[in-house]
Formats: structure tokens, sequence, C-alpha cells
């Protein structure tokens, strides 16, 4: 749920719906408060052969596997526990029942991994491709939930591992080279789940989403909703293996977390994340005043070429 | 979320999974409670062109009002009050930006006439047709939760409206006749809610769902659910003007509500019923301790011909 595009410009005709109780739209998950201190998240997507995915550049398992990865990494990026999914599942009459034993394999898979349920679905025919729509939802503390709008100037921005190699599988990919690693990394992504849990837990942590579009793309919905800038040290982007900064910057898929935290705390933070995770995290830069992301590459100012990697439109 | 099929049958893999507080599948709805008497309810559906409608049949806008209604029928259906949804939309490049506008001022529509909030939802580009994805959330106490599960031997079986109309409206459309009334009922189903809040609220309910594939097939769910078979009186099937006996009991999408009742309290509920809506219950028969649903005619066994209209495979 992190592309709004046309809901969000006619978001102001159903701004006078009653809300319910949900907060408003602008995060990768809708937010539920139901009491006791707890809140629900939920996310949705809907996966279009041709455009998500192709058939032939990806197996059916693969799919199962990646249609929910995506979704639970929404619900990370706001600090939630994934607990269930729904599933909807349209197949042409072309596909195989193999092909659909083996996506559900896939997506039992990570359903296990992760401990998450699968609460219902439906599956449909489909006139023309196949096309996978899944609903995840969460819970967790309402203390714990990150939101995009709370980036504050002088927090330190912060990227929970390399960047850039789903990218290059992209790449890789649509060149009709499919069995990479690079493509294999793109097809397999691994929601950051128990890291996600972890920084929601920490309040030094304060803005967080997952970076699903690129993160030239993704750390604008930040400053955005947080109604304040960035500078952007291009040096400090981790580059994947196999990728360039450029794939770094403005490739998507790679569903890291991006997140900004009280400088104060940073060295803390990071220090133990290393020892919770074993992994490092990533400072590119910090929050200011602007209203803008400004890129410096070794301190002097530095144009980003392209925009973000674009997976939808 | 009334068509499993291939999810049921691959159910037991999912089986060893944590529930996470949900309930087991086969309900209208998947339901989570979630402390102080309350629960929420789930449902999600994909409606894919050339499936589920003609884009040359449908103006836009009845597209948006009907995505929207056949799921607050699910949730009305379990007794629940439809609270929000989430909205995924996939659009060919020939989709025309009035064509989605059009659709958002539909399915708004709904949104207002129930007092749903729209939480979240993406459009994402399509290579094949439209597809629309919702899910609606509902919420309830759990003490007003109708299952499909809890008929009981004796107990009358209701349906809350006249039917055929819709299933007549279809054969119009399928035979390009788009302009008549019932191709028109067709195309705006109109969901129970405030019956399905009202039939929740009354413990001489106990198994409701909605009908969306037929009687003579949403019948079924409920003695397969219940395990318990039924007696239908085919004459006291209420149907609808345009419509015969063969569409009102093996015609789809109709949305009334099927449910049974404690015989004892029947009459009383049907009197309270019409003082409420101004219009009645109808009584078809009653649940037996058998397996299967025995159709009669004035009394004599009969043949239903068909088995419930198929819009799913």
């Amino acid at each position: 749920m992190t592309e709004f595009g046309f809901i969000e410009r006619i978001a102001a005709r159903f701004a006078a719906l009653p809300a319910n109780g949900f907060e408003g739209i602008g995060d990768d998950c809708a937010v539920l408060p139901i009491g006791n201190h707890e809140a629900l998240l939920f996310t949705t997507d809907l996966l279009t052969e041709g455009v998500h995915f192709l058939r032939a550049a990806t197996s059916a398992r693969e799919l199962g596997r990646k249609s929910l990865a995506v979704n639970l990494s929404d619900v990370a990026a706001m600090g939630g526990r994934p607990v269930a999914t729904l599933l909807s599942l349209s197949l042409p009459a072309d596909t195989a029942d193999d092909w659909a034993a083996e996506f559900m394999e896939g997506y039992r898979e990570v359903s296990e991994r992760f401990g998450v349920a699968l609460a219902g679905g439906d599956t449909t025919r489909s006139e023309s491709g196949i096309v996978i729509g899944v609903t995840a939802i969460g819970r967790t503390e309402t203390s714990r939930i990150k939101r995009r709008s709370d980036a504050r100037a002088g927090d330190t921005i912060f990227v929970s591992g390399e960047l850039g190699a789903s990218g290059a599988g992209l790449a890789d990919l649509l060149a009709g080279r499919y069995d990479t690693s690079l493509a294999a990394i793109h097809r397999n992504p691994q929601p950051q789940v128990a890291e996600g849990l972890w920084l929601g837990a920490r309040p030094e942590v304060h803005a967080m989403m997952d970076l699903s579009d690129g993160l030239a793309s993704d750390i604008r919905r930040i400053l955005e909703r947080s109604h304040c800038g960035a500078e952007l040290d291009m040096e400090r982007i981790p580059v994947a293996a196999g990728a360039d900064l450029r794939l770094a910057a403005c490739g998507g898929e790679d569903y890291k977390l991006l997140f900004t935290a009280d400088t104060a705390a940073a060295a803390r933070l990071a220090a133990d994340y290393r020892d919770r995770f074993g992994a490092p995290l990533y400072p590119i830069g910090r929050i200011t005043e602007g209203t803008e992301p400004v890129w410096r590459q070794n301190g002097r100012p530095a144009e980003l070429i392209g925009q973000g990697f674009r997976h939808f439109d």
C-alpha cells in the first residue's frame, strides 16, 4: 500500500466519510486502535502478471513467497507483528493445478517462517493473466507504531541493509538472464520482520517505512509527511554487491527499512542492533528543517540521476 | 470470500500454522475477537474484467458501487457492521481517467450510504483487464456473530427477499440487453446491511450467510458446516418479478440473506422484522437431521434443475 496515486488524488472526496476509528491514509499500513493499548495494522497489494511479475521469469513457488513477503514488509515497517493474511487468487484457465499448488507452497513457507495465519481468501477465474491479491493484518502496541510523519529535524537517517541488489536483479530478468544470483534476490525478497519489530520497540526511532520504490523516491514520502527536509550523503549509501550507486539510490524492491532516529541515541541504537542481528545499521544522512532531499557526495552538492525506480504506472 | 475452491482443498497444509486468535476458515468473513466482547470481521474479493463484469455492459460508477456492495453484504451476513475498506485497483493503460473517477464516485456513494471509511488502498497498472480488489472490515459484538455452522435440526429456513432478479438480469446482459430493469438490478446489488445487523442482534437467528452463488448452492454450505439436512419447499421460494423458479433457486448474486431461526420464535421474528423494515421474511423450509437438501413441491419430492449459478470456478 505504498502507492496511492489516483486514490490519494481523490482522497478529499472521501474525507467526509466517518473514520470509524481508523487513522488517516498515508503510511505503509492503515491503523485501527482496538483498545487496551493495542492496534491492528492493515495493508493490501495486487500483483498482476506482466506488470509485477513475468510468469516465465519467476517460479510459482517464488511468486507465492514474494506475494506474502512484500506485505509482511509493510507491517514490519510500522513496527507491527504480522498475524494473518487474506489471499485472493485469480487464475487463467491455462494455469496448471501444479502452478497453483506450487504457489501455495511458497506462500505457506513464508507464512510458517513468520508465524502468520491464513485467515481467508478465495480463488476465481481470470480471462487474462494471473492476479494475486494479498491483505496482511498486523498487531502491535500503539506506543510502538512507527509512521512516516514522525521525522524530526536533527534525526539521523538510517537504512537497515545494503541496497540495489533487487534492482540489479530486475535488470537481469528484463535482459532474459533468469539464473543469476541477483535475479534470485529480486524474486525472493526477505522482509525484515524481526528487525521492524525490534525498531518499533525503540522510542528513539521516529519515522519508519520500507524501501519498496527506492531510496530516492521513498525518502520523499517521509519528508512530505513529516514536513521537513534531508541531507543525504551518497558515499554512505550501502551498495550491495553487483549493484551500483544509481541502483542503490533509485532501484526498487529492496525491502530494507528506512527510518530516522534521535541522533543523540543513534550510536547506541546501532550498537544494540548489531548485537541483536549481527548486522550494521547504515546512517546515510540527517533530517533538516528544509522541505526537500538534498544529495551530497563527500560533502559537496551532487545531483541524483533518476527519481527512484517506478515499478508502478 | 464465499468461494474457497482451491484454497480450501489445501487448507490442511495451512492448518499447522498458528491461528493468532483468528477463527478457522469457512464463513463469509474471517473472525478475530479483539477483547471487550468485540470482534472484527474480514472479507476480501477480486473482481476481474471478463469474468465478474464486462466493461461494455457496466458503467464505471455501477461497478464502483457493486465492488463495495458485495463485500459489505459478506459483513452483514455475519451480523457485523462494516467499518472500513481497503481498495486496490489495477487499471490498463487504455482505461481513461474518467473511468477511474467515475468508479471512485460509485465507490464513494456506497461508502457514504453505509458509513464506511476508505482506510487505504493502491492503484497499479494492468497489462490486461481491469482488476478490483476490495477488503472489507466489520466490527460487532462477539455474541451477535452469525456463522454458517449454527443451524439446528428443527430450525425454520428463511430468505430475506425475493430471488432471481439478478440472475434474470445477467441473462439479459449476456444477451446484449443492457438497458432492462433486470440488468440494472444485476449491476446494482443492494447489500442488506441494516437487516444483517438487526438479525445479528436476535439470538433466535442461528446460522446465516448471504446469497451470492444462489440458494441451491448456498444452502449446501450451511448444511455442510452445520452437519445437518434440510427440506425446502419450492412453492414458498419468493420469485422476483421477471424471474422464474429456476432463476430464484439457482441464479446468483441476489445478495439477500439466507438464515435459520428457532421455529418457536420464528413468527415473532418475522412480525418484528416486518415492523422494522416494512418487508416480509420468507420461510422456505426447515433444517432436518439429514445430510442433504431435499426439495419438495407442494409436499411432494421434486428435482431441482441446475445446481446453482456458478459465477466462480
